[in-house]
């Protein structure tokens, strides 16, 4: 038997899994872009998906450059806040970090911009984009990464350091992606007011639909197919057999998380149709893509350490969140476009108390000690698991929430007093595509303006 | 060598392959509601497509309940009917299935219904679609699925207890899947009756254009992409090669079966085109479309076991079968806004029988006996394998069409009869989304009414 | 150990890695209909699809007869030229080609004309789309492929017979694929002219914007999904160990490829984005857009053979050969409606020089040579591989522009001369969708005409 063949076969078995996961969670940044567009009315409709794709573009460039030094540089003098080494790839491949795991976690670093684009949307300079976008994905985020996911990180699961004895258990990112991107948005969103009109003289909200609910739905499924990616991807290798089973490995985990996130999603949806239904009186589709949505915002912590039977109950209190949140949110007159605040700050915390309550024993030992029967750690606290893991999810939310308010909150404040946040009252009612953007993204049937027709005339003559 | 090694990188790599065909079956569910969208017309955009996620989500819950356990339950108590084990995926993984496989079967299970969706578009109370969906998607189709694709199915190609001495042969489900939905669409829309103004007075049809060509082109699209996991998928695993071979298994085959789909939907298209040419009069992106689809469907049921010029033959068929059940569609009043049942009702019955003539006995083997040279089993008529086969599919038809016919027959009757399945006449004029969904899917650029623009002016009256 | 084992799984993994590659190549041709169609004016939206759709399923009628056979033929009597066996996929599975081979390189081919049809969009008639995109596809296409991608061909990496001492390195087709694309787009739209109106009478530019930039940003992420298949993919097998490594082989470089084109594109974005800014002044995501893909176009030739740093220059040099050629095309009054020659043309041709500059030798020996140290060839210029490489990638782009030129070049005077390229001026005016295709691709919200509302009173009076 020929060891080096064994390696090979491992490694291009996790290099498919991992590369094609990765291009998964890419989609998601479509799926984010078809979502935002629909999502705000016609004449911002440009100005949203710049915004999207300067997020890929920018995040590549500052994630090669520092970003993912910061976030998984472990050198020697590496530290369990931030990492200080492979700025710019050097050094990679290693034997701890091929380039399939970079751009994994490239396409991870790009998604968090997006999510608070959503909360501030319609209403700010693009240059402030610019500046928050690269602070936020270059630096604030990556930081947290750092703490959570390197395994040098203060709050890692693999460190039983923390006083409960147990570090964070956050799989894919309910709170290193979507709360640090919520609580981002929160901030601007905030600092900004809503948007012209959304409230009338008397505080009565004035509904802002979208102006396509057919993009809201294609964004909602590309974001679900992403998820695939996002959650059961985030396993990294596929091929790590459980010593004390037969047939069971992260294969097996890979699909039960794919499982847990398609119910958590799915129930969720149901709920908030059903419940909305009653609220409001019409059944629409709408809520059934945020409620989903929010289901998988959720299920993102716990989904490879939870049952399936979990899952739905992930789902189905994600749903009253988002639906609570969303009345909250209204009665303090706090406009945020896509509801992502609400959505992913909400929802992604929930998920975080949710993994903290019913994680289970065997699944996260085998998720997290490649299935060492012989290790003891927390877990789910009504499954018997104490209190530890419970007490290091809620460490983590936290200081997630203190983090992006300490960086992200005086940089939106600064940008707010200069008076470079937000655009003017003008430019807002005429909308940001003609103000800034050279047009609106739509260009009606006809163009019978005259100097069309003159030409058409001048070169029917030339013709004759 | 280690043989649990080898267990290992085996389950690896068909997880990796069936997980990431499941991603691909999904996006069938984002395809199909994208060309229902574009089909319809503008009033009903939001309905259709509420119908199809609908679909993904209650799917979830009802396939993960019951529907996978009477689809593949495999206990020793089971028969040749329904499954009796396996709820809400209890005792999942065994020795039998994992999760991935579940997965898998749910992607299917959710697109059945979205078929029939759409040969009662624009016309069908939500509440009566909630009902029949959860129906067909929670028990009708599953029961087929353990007819024919369990291994204790009555009609499963690994039994012979059939009077032909074979089981039929509907590799990804041209049957299952297609025909079940078309047969359904075909009760429903047959009840309900055509759409307001489909005919004039004088019973001659009136064109009802969808409203977006686009989204029909991008559905189109899409559930090709996903056709790559619905048929090469179906093989399951990857990694079995064939004993009297020396390079090839079921990579060879998967292979071959996305060429074969891939020849018959680009032969049908093609055929479709340059037929409705001659028929219409111009050259019509829609037909291609529907041709392209219409082969797919037919080549679904063969696509394993065939050789690709044969691949060509079938979908040059359906091409034909596809514009002529359109016109006796028109000839007698009945209206289909997706032309669903003959497309997947028409197309998918030809493809069984193409199977039945043309199925090579080597691929049947490969595909049904692992390559197993010493198996004799009956194969297509037209290649000397004698009329079992054939005429197993044949009883496969005629199980499906009546299964379906006695069991959604009477609900959509009942449904009509209780007044609670199509919707009233001035709703349909107005159209669903304005009716039952809150709004249209489609916000105009201006939003010029006056409380925006009192609000407006209040606000530049209190910065001057 | 079973050698035939080993054997099953390497080819088990490599098909699963060129299969989902091909699936994602594939998705470029909807990324393409979606970005074409948003770029043209709504007038023509249905014509432009029809001719993408159109080049898939042409496409793949002519690849399996014979496009196949004259690219990878490889008979004994085979040629440097032209392949001259397996047509029709006779032979195939082979010791040389399976058939996920095949599909894979079926997904390239259909990708060439629709580059074509972008040169010459809104304004061709559809028969003469007919002819070249057969005959492009069909022809020139294959031969150039057989050039340069297969073992026999006289441009070929692995033979070294050309004067340089050196085959070109076009790894995934900057130049077999791009510049083929652009170069016979060049012809097509310099014969035909400037659309009507696309400048005044003082030969001025008039712009004329596509009509919808939402299916710009969803055809370029889906393109830049796409890639991820064309670029990484293109080494066909992932299961290749380097020998004088310890943990590195083609799943290494795989990803490498994947991180280079991320880089090359999102550099060229940015670099367009901020030089049309200074330019133009206002930011625009479609210059976000066409810059991403014409870094992608220049890093396809040497995205496995160069550094990431390397591929940052690439997309910077790109972006102002687009910017260049763009300002150039305008002053010359060349109507291009999707830039395609300047696009795939000009940064096609640029990707070809760039990896006769920096192709780095230790990849280029592991790209096509498995990593066998004991090989010396010629690299990039730059970093001391002397001039046979970059004398070879210089003879390709001249043997591509003379290729396409003497075979497309006529052809489309013929068609020209002829009277059938062009459609007429009024056509042109009215659209081709109306006026070819039998309506537009759109239908408006309301459908108020008389026979309508006649039926509907009708209605009301017999259920009255």
């Amino acid at each position: 038997m020929d060891v080096s063949w064994e390696q090979s076969v491992t490694d291009s078995i996790n290099a498919i899994y991992l590369l094609f996961s990765a291009y998964l969670v890419f989609v998601m940044q479509l799926g984010f872009a078809m979502l935002c567009a629909g999502s705000v009315r016609a004449k911002n409709a440009m100005n949203i998906m710049l915004t999207n794709v300067v997020d890929a573009v920018v995040g590549s460039i500052s994630f090669y450059l520092f970003g993912f030094a910061f976030a998984y540089g472990n050198a020697s003098n590496s530290n369990p806040f931030i990492g200080t080494n492979l700025f710019a790839l050097t050094n990679i491949p290693n034997d701890s970090y091929d380039y399939g795991f970079f751009l994994y976690q490239w396409a991870f670093a790009i998604a968090v911009a997006g999510i608070t684009s959503g909360s501030i949307a319609e209403r700010t300079q693009f240059s402030a984009y610019l500046v928050f976008s690269f602070f936020l994905s270059g630096f604030v985020y990556p930081v947290v990464v750092h703490w959570v996911w390197s395994s040098d990180g203060w709050l890692s699961p693999s460190s039983s350091e923390l006083f409960f004895g147990s570090g964070a258990i956050d799989f894919a990112g309910s709170g290193v992606v979507h709360l640090i991107g919520g609580i981002a948005g929160f901030w601007g969103s905030f600092l900004e007011g809503p948007r012209v009109g959304r409230f009338d003289a008397f505080g009565k909200p004035v509904p802002m639909r979208g102006h396509n609910a057919t993009l809201v739905v294609l964004g909602t499924f590309l974001l679900w197919f992403g998820w695939f990616g996002f959650n059961p991807g985030s396993f990294d290798k596929i091929l790590v057999p459980y010593p004390s089973t037969t047939n069971q490995g992260n294969w097996t985990s890979v699909g039960r998380t794919a499982v847990t996130t398609t119910l958590a999603g799915s129930t969720a949806g149901i709920v908030t149709l059903f419940s909305r239904r009653l609220l409001v009186g019409h059944w629409d589709a709408l809520d059934v893509c945020n409620g989903v949505l929010g289901g998988f915002v959720a299920i993102t912590s716990g989904c490879s350490v939870v049952e399936p039977w979990a899952a739905i109950l992930c789902g189905f209190v994600s749903s009253w969140v988002l639906i609570g949140l969303n009345i909250l949110a209204l009665k303090l007159k706090y406009d945020d476009p896509l509801e992502a605040t609400q959505l992913h700050g909400g929802c992604g915390a929930w998920g975080l108390i949710f993994t903290g309550l019913f994680a289970k024993e065997q699944f996260v030992i085998e998720a997290y000690n490649s299935g060492d029967i012989g290790v003891k750690r927390p877990y789910g606290l009504l499954l018997g698991g104490g209190w530890g893991l419970l007490g290091a999810q809620v460490i983590e939310i936290l200081a997630i929430v203190s983090w992006v308010s300490v960086t992200m909150g005086p940089l939106f404040y600064v940008l707010h007093k200069l008076g470079t946040l937000r655009i003017s009252i003008d430019e807002e009612v005429a909308g940001l595509d003609i103000s800034s953007h050279g047009g609106y993204a739509y260009a009606p049937q006809e163009e019978n303006h005259p100097r069309f027709y003159a030409d058409y005339l001048r070169i029917q003559d030339d013709r004759s």
